[in-house]
């Protein structure tokens, strides 16, 4: 196509076999064609643009320096890995990235064997990275294990754990911090404060400065490489001392976009005995993309775009997303209530707590990636009387599992969850799926867990946890926009475990439980067309169950079906749990649970993941009938 | 009693406030008093001892120096409380603890305001600190927030998440290591290392030495706080920059058993604007009590004991633990595979990975507290070749359950998860329960769950987990003695998916999963008593249902019973949900789920747990004999 960019090194790259057959003198014109190809690509399917654009120099140079795949390279996260997937072998689809039946936005072990291990949440990569160390060091096999991760991801606890045991892999584990200092929202907490103090650090700037002048004289000059590594090597610049006293050698900072610099120090660390090492690299999150470099947080995620003017393809305008109804409704409880607090976990427009931020900024609390801590934190503050938030996508809260069971539920504390992103997602895929939540707290004593239809819903909800003083209470609510239904100028407070009937009728119960409610309401109306009267119900609580309503229900209509946007074990689940413990199925009992399915679902239109999972109009209404046995007609079918 | 020590001070101590009455001179003799008191308690409760003798002067004198329970004082885990709960009134109690209806082994909210945070887990005491401390910030409340957390705890990265995030809570925050160098099992990993050095290096020795010198000349040199201070204080002796990194300020290497360091030095602290301030406290686990000095890991959890030899009661022989039968099976299918390995967080001897580590010591890899790492680390040794099994407690694996869904499960990797004290624990409480990890683990795609009814079937499981490579598989088991089977000679490898009938009758159908079998087969003998010919069933999966079995089980009897270990959304939810989608109940069936209550038992007598939870047989019998609408002597009830 004409506005493909012209990259003559690049095609000749399709592997990092054919990568490390260029002179190294030519790498610099391959990344400026990978950056363009990466822009190009990303202009037509969305998806994350700066933090891709900040690697491309580290990702050819790593392709090029070791020995890919029988090296493993592990992108921490992945959504960084568009450059390594072009140079990988998947350039001829990358413009499938993040569609339909395309390249997943995360690197994905089915995908290539270039991705040894699959990403998408954060601060992974040095456990699996020594993981495969260690096999090899095992088998005696000679392959190393380098994993590239985030300076935000280095916030969470899981790859401090991981730094703590990296000792065991010898020089096999090689630690990419790739220091670029913006990860989604600002880096939070101490540590983001020292790999700051360490890079503006005098020492540091005037060996930059000075490297560049030599480098402006000696386009590769190889035989300084030695000489360079040491300038570069542990206590040279101001330190690294927190990484050297958990065990690694430490070579830093090293520009990330100079590979005059990166090649001989990727080379001297791969033939050098020391081990485990880190190698922290500066980068720039967007480097070498105007539109982006110049934007802050904007590019993370992006829409399609126009190359030349980086203007993104605007949404229509519609009803506002759930998590800034959320987000609002948090600031309206705030001004009455001086305890509310809100807490997220480096997520804070992704949650819709950067409105509340700017609002009550001393009553927020960013923690970085570290949802364990967030979790027992806010259990701290609501034991010494706070009323906090917790505002945690459904996917990242399985992180803090352990911590809403042992510091929140076990100890009874009325500690308010926000779950955003709650059911499928999209584009994201299966990693970023909210599929599990109903399931994982339900099971909890205690627990009350609350699923928004609608964004009026959330607001009622929303208030209803700020003054659920008795214990832990939890609300889900979807990723994207709301109905468009006009929100209530009072909030209500809703009546813990009571559900609401929508639509009244006689032979077919509709039970839902969030979002799919507008489906349950449709597949009502197809249903009415074909004789069948319908109720429909919006239980509102997984737990507890409105048992009254419930047993109502499934003991005065022909069939009864729930619907909710979660795995088994979670609504339909406790719904049939009561159904036995009551002995409603004893003497006969049509119901059907619909629930997502026992895959993990892979990333796809919306529309599509929910026809797949059987949570469309159309599934509900096949689900009636089959219980019926009555053809797609609303006619007995023949046995 | 005539064996209990003499303790005049103490008994005038009874609460902190009476504690701060005492002349400071007084505090040594005070403390002798409380260990000998603890000593005489523990002998005849068992529990943790030498934890808690390690904090005895480290507990006098932060109660005497700081305004607890305005100034909070958390216990990170919670088993070296003994002392702290003796002088926070509880010491009419203390030779209850772990007892039926007495005190908890752990700090525990409801128990007393000197618990403000309750604990068991470990690691979570910093966290919560912090929450506390910025609660107190934001209501200008002057109350401080001290965690006292052992270097084992310091594994975990939710410790590390808490320090990255501590500057938050200003100079309310203090956080005391406790350095006693020997958690449970030897600590591991670099920052044992790390702490190790510091403390054997040659300037806090000699520092040591010149302050012991100082100290015998002048019992409490208070005139000498400010200098002390100093010495101790940042930078002095090694160390303590990891901590400084953080954003701590660093006070250490403090002697904790010394208290004329111990008390100007936490009255320093306690006085400065410093902050958040990190103490360094050393001590030695089991302190002043020579039994427990000279043993190693021994007196962690002890039984009932003789005070004087230090001998403790022994349990009779019986029949193996399941962590051994576990572990000794494991190195069997080692020798045969020298892929298959072994990884535990910090519970070697718990999880029976010791026998396994004797045996392959190259093959085992002790984390430290680190669950999350344990998992992703797995995931990568899987990915690359070997056979990993994954030992931890069902309570801890619930730390790593974001790893277990996004590294293992989505990806279909064969991490094996040996699950350890799943369902009810005894005398460790709720906290401890392993009560979730069915419904958490069976609601996860591509997961098989097994559960073992004896300890021939562990080893059965374990074999067939060890050959399972085409994805994760996990088998849980109790804590405790297994129930004198004969282990088989060969072990068989089981069909994924497929139970097994024990015993055939026509009525009566007990679908049961993991131990609860003898159970099930006592209710059998009662049942057919009654003149109810009963089938029991072993489904020894929950995931993957034997969908064959349970349905012809389901529709060739005229009531069935499930009975699990677990709370709800499990075993019995996953039975229910396949009789709803295949119709079965459509036309009537008599099927109940039996399993854990929604609510988090105390601590108690496992039979007692049992018949609370309606697990035991009688439970069983009561729930066949009500769905048939019997009475107890099995004939029909008047309606």
């Amino acid at each position: 196509m004409s506005d493909r960019p012209e990259t003559p090194l690049l095609d000749q790259a399709r592997t990092p076999e054919e990568l490390r057959k260029l002179n190294p003198a030519q790498l610099r014109q391959l990344a400026d064609e990978l950056r363009a190809e990466m822009v190009s690509a990303v202009s037509v399917t969305g998806g994350h643009l700066g933090a891709g654009l900040g690697v491309v120099e580290l990702t050819a140079a790593l392709h090029y320096v070791f020995d890919t795949p029988n090296d493993v390279l592990i992108w921490d996260v992945g959504h960084q890995a568009y450059p390594h997937k072009i140079l990988t072998g998947r350039r001829d689809r990358i413009r499938t990235l993040r569609q339909p039946g395309g390249l997943s936005g995360f690197t994905k072990r089915s995908e290539s064997e270039y991705d040894p291990f699959g990403a998408a949440h954060s601060s992974t990569s040095i456990s699996a990275a020594l993981g495969f160390a260690v096999a090899n060091k095992l088998a005696n096999k000679p392959g190393r294990a380098i994993a590239v991760i985030g300076d935000g991801a280095m916030s969470a606890g899981m790859a401090y754990e991981a730094m703590n045991n990296a000792k065991q892999a010898g020089n096999r584990l090689i630690v990419v911090l790739n220091d670029n200092d913006m990860s989604i929202a600002p880096p939070v907490g101490a540590l983001s404060a020292y790999l700051a103090k360490i890079v503006s650090s005098g020492p540091f700037l005037s060996m930059r400065e000075f490297a560049k002048r030599v480098a402006q004289k000696f386009p590769r000059p190889i035989h300084d490489a030695a000489k360079r590594m040491d300038e570069y090597a542990r206590g040279m610049a101001t330190g690294g001392t927190l990484f050297e006293e958990l065990g690694f050698y430490y070579v830093g900072p090293v520009d990330g976009h100079n590979l005059d610099h990166l090649l001989p120090i990727l080379e001297n660390v791969r033939d050098s005995d020391h081990g485990p090492v880190l190698i922290h690299v500066v980068t720039q999150k967007g480097k070498g993309y105007a539109p982006a470099e110049a934007a802050f947080d904007k590019y993370h995620g992006v829409q399609k775009f126009d190359v030349v003017t980086g203007a993104q393809v605007k949404a229509p305008p519609g009803p506002p997303a759930y998590q800034n109804v959320f987000g609002d409704q948090l600031v309206r409880e705030a001004e009455r209530d001086p305890t509310i607090c809100a807490i997220t976990a480096a997520m804070p427009s992704g949650t819709g707590v950067d409105r509340f931020a700017k609002a009550f900024p001393d009553r927020t609390f960013d923690v970085g990636i570290a949802e364990q801590h967030a979790v027992t934190f806010a259990a701290g503050l609501a034991a010494q009387g706070m009323r906090p938030f917790c505002a945690i996508y459904s996917t990242f809260l399985q992180r803090a599992y352990d911590q809403v069971v042992h510091d929140v539920a076990i100890q009874n504390l009325p500690v308010r969850f926000a779950i955003d992103r709650a059911g499928l997602v999209g584009a994201d895929g299966s990693t970023h799926a909210g599929s599990f939540d109903i399931t994982y707290l339900a099971t909890l004593p205690n627990m009350v867990v609350m699923a928004a239809s609608d964004e009026a819903e959330l607001v009622h909800m929303t208030h209803t946890a700020a003054l659920h003083d008795s214990g832990p209470i939890a609300v889900r609510y979807p990723r994207g926009n709301g109905t468009g239904v006009a929100l209530p100028a009072v909030p209500e407070r809703l009546a813990i475990g009571k559900g609401r009937i929508v639509k009244e009728g006689k032979a077919v119960a509709i039970l839902s439980l969030g979002t799919r409610l507008e489906e349950a309401m449709k597949a009502a109306e197809q249903l009415e067309a074909l004789g069948l009267s319908t109720t429909v119900a919006d239980l509102r609580f997984a737990k507890p169950l409105d048992e009254a309503l419930i047993e109502m229900l499934l003991t005065s209509h022909e069939v009864a079906v729930t619907v909710e946007e979660g795995a088994i074990g979670g609504l339909g689940a406790h719904v049939l749990t009561l159904a036995s413990d009551h002995g409603l199925i004893d003497n006969g009992l049509k119901l059907r649970t619909l629930r997502l399915p026992d895959v993990f679902q892979d990333h796809d239109k919306p529309e599509k993941q929910y026809a797949e999972a059987g949570l469309d109009a159309e599934s509900i209404v096949g689900t009636v009938l089959a219980a019926l046995h009555r053809n797609s007609a609303g006619l007995p079918a023949r046995a």
